[in-house]
């Protein structure tokens, strides 16, 4: 690898809300970034932790019991196992980072499953 | 955990430089910012990949036969096993991501190697 990897540059080749692509590896984990907009499905990963990083604009993870909104420069960790739905009232470009092969469906096959180590 | 944080609320709490400080976690890998100015020194890391992302400023990563320039935005990956060296001419906010447990100072001791594990 040994390369060096714009986040902007990156985004700017992404059309498709919720479909996350992979920017670069770190030991068996991937870095992803994903255009959202509007609501995604509730899910859980079973195994893994999550971690959302917001780089433009203001998402929201909703949880059963509470909703946490994240502004860009806010980071956060979706525990493994916890249900949540993340959404977004206007564009917002995010970056994720979780273990190679995390469905983004997480535990739920659904119209919104993206196909998984896709590299832009 | 489950806690929103804020990247530029955490570093403005950061005095020293070369001084990483935990700020999240996700399975076993840590979350850390660190501030950097100067040169640190050359070292590398045996077993992990490190991540580097620019969150405000620039920064050089040296290699035995090339020098890398990030600016804000920019995200790279030393593999494993490579000997590095970080500079930044100026202070440069960064992000840094890896396995719980890693010296700053890789492979050396040195008055630069930080004590780990220290949250902000």
């Amino acid at each position: 690898m040994m390369k060096k990897i714009n986040l902007e540059q990156k985004f700017s080749k992404l059309s498709e809300y919720w479909c996350p692509r992979v920017i670069s590896e770190m030991n068996d984990y991937q870095i992803k970034i994903v255009k959202i907009k509007g609501n995604f499905i509730w899910h859980n990963h079973e195994n893994t932790d999550e971690l959302f990083y917001v780089i433009e604009g203001n998402m929201n993870i909703h949880f059963i019991d509470s909703t946490v909104s994240l502004d860009r420069g806010d980071l956060f960790v979706v525990p493994k196992g916890v249900e949540h739905m993340p959404s977004a009232d206007a564009e917002c470009l995010v970056m994720l980072i979780e273990p190679k092969g995390i469905k983004n469906t997480g535990n739920i096959d659904h119209d919104l499953t993206a196909e998984n180590d896709i590299w832009i």
